[in-house]
């Protein structure tokens, strides 16, 4: 049994005096708590955002940036594309299912042109142009991507329209996104305190909540907030306890955060009665080139495809983890996933593009490679051998690739191990070798203002969240750009809603 | 959103009277209650056991009434079968894990041959024979059955021994053990009222539980506690807003209850700011025929082999369900699973073990069969041939199946679509034809005397729980026996513990 500090509600009868007084309180400064911020202090309150960091940022800073927008925004109608929110809805309804909340995904889209507009508004710069080919992250400024939307089985179910938005610097975008973001709130006179962690919600004696006790510098301070507090706490990957119960699968593997994802809003939540959604649900990035996977095959330990090559690559990482027992979380043991590719596919992708993959077995035949790869007899051959069948007739009749992407194998054929990773350490950057990087898609269950739901689904006085902490649009699946998408979208409603919970 | 009714927390001054004093109150007559039941009045108190039915049984009356019990008991010695309690700590954690509970699998299984003479004790017969060949429950009175530890890949790590011990019955056993249990508990002196539906715990200022309320007849009335509260209410099948919360992919499927597992005594506990694990855990009966399936091949809807055939079936349940999308839980839709098997395959399983299952589709070529069942070009011609050729060699190359089970599958094949569904209903029985009857494994966090553990793992005063609306020994793997296992060798431990919890 894991012990672990345990995680209680203080009545405000035990709090002497509090050190600060505020209307709004934000805990955790990331992109889900400056837009809170924002909002709240724009409705008139006094607005104060705490993070344990000794600064703005947390995970949001290290991600690649990407926001998932659609129904039309204008840089989707500059490259090209209609979209409505229905299609976007459709398409979010598959991806992010199994039991990915409908309310959530359908406001989500109704007001995703809006949210476009507002992140322009705080100066988030998007260029009007589409990166056309499966990444992790496009190695250009292009403003739009895809994420799926053009892969089966997402085809079947919606129009594809290009829906990853991404601010306009090179590479990793975050931290582009998290400087307006914080420049916004300040800007609307948010007050900050870093280098505080919030240990414990105060409560007064109807179970409304009213404010928080934090740690700082050694001290214990006690911050009031009158109107409501926001938690923005991010997930808890961080926290290897809380995996062991309820996502066992990401265990062991690099944990995409800022360090500081330890599950601590949804304890102090569920003290308090909160309830969860989804809690063994997690991303996958997974230590593959997206641009190689499409042009080749990825196969399991049995040499089998289990997925086609050209979707959203965290779909491909999923399956990788959740169904192929890369990780080895189920009993059999760690299974290696293999990228096939030759040497057209890869000399496909410029150099800079590969961040330094490379091919870690090469063989002369399918039948060389299949031996240097302690693959079974005859497996990989007659995969590739029913692959280029499928690539002679212009369609994958077993997983659907688009037939882009589909062309016969020519030997010699490069084989690259996934858990060999990525180099340098990227959006999908594993740094220990397991072949995946994860972050954890559970957490509180919320209603579309950001208030905090106990067990009955009855929201909690005076207690919202957002971003990772919140299991938001999510159900077990995933799409890059949902994250940031539904912590700044909620993150606003939430920002709104404590500020008129006078 | 899901609007349930709220769960909350009675304090005492909130209870004007108590209708009943007892010392232990055991909320659920299924196995585990029983178990509970007599082992806390055996040890000197006065127990009541309540249930919302009209009487005792639950979903463990309904049960195969297998219980996983090993380290070398009498049957396994009269069969011939070596066994210790550190092997069958190996094989539970294989194939219960990942995250399976160390300290509850190493107690258990070092109580195991006496949890076998306890049973005994209570008027379990078990005859010493074995049935030797995969099935959900065996046509015989056989007392011993294999449950997965002579196939692959728990062959790997722990030496096989059967473990699965079955009451004296032929088919379902589980009535028979209910009986024993509770004429057990009887005997001890064990009251009990039917018809008593448990709605809240009553807490004291210190947060102790010290009884309940619960509604009877539509009348609500209080039981005072003054030991203990032990929860045996089962799990949350029966709830779908709870389903889709942590364990979506169960939904939709036949529930393995009897009706009543509402997660109510989870969300009770829950209230009481109790912690949970797995909650996304189930265990899948697959509507498939062991001994057909191990005669021949289970393909994914690719034609592909997934799993080795002859392992426990409820294995081969949760690849289908959580791996190869049988269901539809993810996007692509609800695929089919199917069991292809020859004529001689067919036949050696002798008709009334076959349930009523027939062949959907019969082809005299795989290129036939291929093209009746719709699966893609090349598929299953290409599966059956590397399958032939590992019969031929005597060595599953890909999954490992025994080679006992091996055989090259000649022509004419027949296909049996898993959807179609085992007749009559039986342990793998599905009801609906999904393909799939499921329960949860997820419930509360306890310790090793059954205390229900709160989010920071102290456990909480009064509150007791065990079987199902515990997580028990389990992680997210399965095996049968390993519920009706733990619900009566934990519940005996809370029994006990409640007694002496003066």
């Amino acid at each position: 049994m894991t012990v672990r500090k345990a995680v209680t509600t203080r009545a405000v009868t035990e709090v002497d005096e509090f050190d600060i007084d505020t209307d709004v309180l934000v805990v955790g400064y990331g992109a889900a708590g400056a837009a809170a911020a924002f909002e709240a202090a724009r409705a008139g309150a006094r607005v104060l955002v705490v993070d344990r960091a000794g600064g703005a940022g947390g995970a949001s800073a290290l991600s690649g940036g990407e926001i998932y927008l659609g129904g039309g925004t204008p840089v989707q109608r500059a490259c090209g594309f209609d979209d409505t929110p229905e299609e976007m809805a459709a398409f979010l309804t598959a991806a992010l299912g199994p039991s990915a909340d409908p309310a959530k995904i359908a406001e989500y889209c109704a007001g995703s042109v809006e949210h476009f507009h507002w992140l322009v508004d705080r100066g988030v710069p998007f260029t009007p142009s589409l990166w056309d080919a499966p990444t992790w992250v496009p190695p250009t400024d292009d403003g739009l991507m895809w994420l799926g939307e053009n892969s089966w089985p997402f085809t079947e179910s919606a129009r594809p329209a290009p829906r990853g938005h991404r601010p306009a610097a090179h590479d990793f975008g975050g931290r582009l996104l998290m400087e307006c973001l914080t420049e916004a709130a300040e800007t609307a006179r948010a007050g900050t305190l870093f280098d505080t962690y919030v240990t414990n919600l105060v409560i007064a004696e109807d179970r409304t909540v009213i404010g928080v006790v934090a740690r700082r510098y050694g001290r214990e301070i006690a911050i009031r907030a009158r109107r409501g507090v926001i938690l923005t706490t991010g997930g808890f990957v961080d926290n290897d306890a809380m995996l062991a119960a309820h996502a066992p699968h990401l265990l062991g593997h690099t944990k995409v955060s800022a360090g500081t994802d330890d599950g601590s809003g949804i304890l102090m939540a569920q003290a308090l009665g909160a309830g969860v959604r989804h809690m063994g649900a997690g991303q996958v990035g997974i230590s593959l080139i997206p641009g190689l996977a499409a042009r080749g095959m990825v196969v399991n330990a049995r040499g089998q495809r289990f997925v086609n090559e050209d979707t959203y690559p965290g779909r491909i990482g999923q399956a990788a983890l959740f169904r192929q027992n890369m990780g080895g979380a189920w009993a059999g043991g760690d299974t290696a996933v293999w990228v096939i590719v030759d040497e057209e596919g890869f000399e496909a992708v410029p150099e800079p593009q590969r961040w330094g993959v490379r091919p870690t077995h090469v063989g002369e035949t399918p039948e060389e490679l299949e031996r240097l790869t302690g693959l079974p007899d005859g497996a990989l051959v007659d995969t590739v051998r029913r692959y280029n069948e499928f690539a002679a007739r212009g369609a994958d009749l077993d997983f659907h690739k688009a037939s882009r992407w589909l062309r016969p194998l020519t030997p010699p054929l490069a084989a690259i191990d996934v858990k060999a990773g990525v180099r340098p350490p990227a959006e999908s950057g594993d740094r220990r070798g397991t072949g995946a990087s994860v972050f954890t898609l559970g957490g509180l269950h919320t209603d579309l203002d950001g208030h905090v739901l106990d067990l009955g689904g009855s929201s909690i006085g005076g207690l919202f969240a957002a971003g990772r902490v919140a299991n938001g649009l999510h159900g077990f699946g995933y799409i890059s750009g949902t994250s940031l998408g539904d912590g700044t979208f909620f993150g606003r409603r939430a920002g709104t809603a404590a500020a008129r919970n006078e």
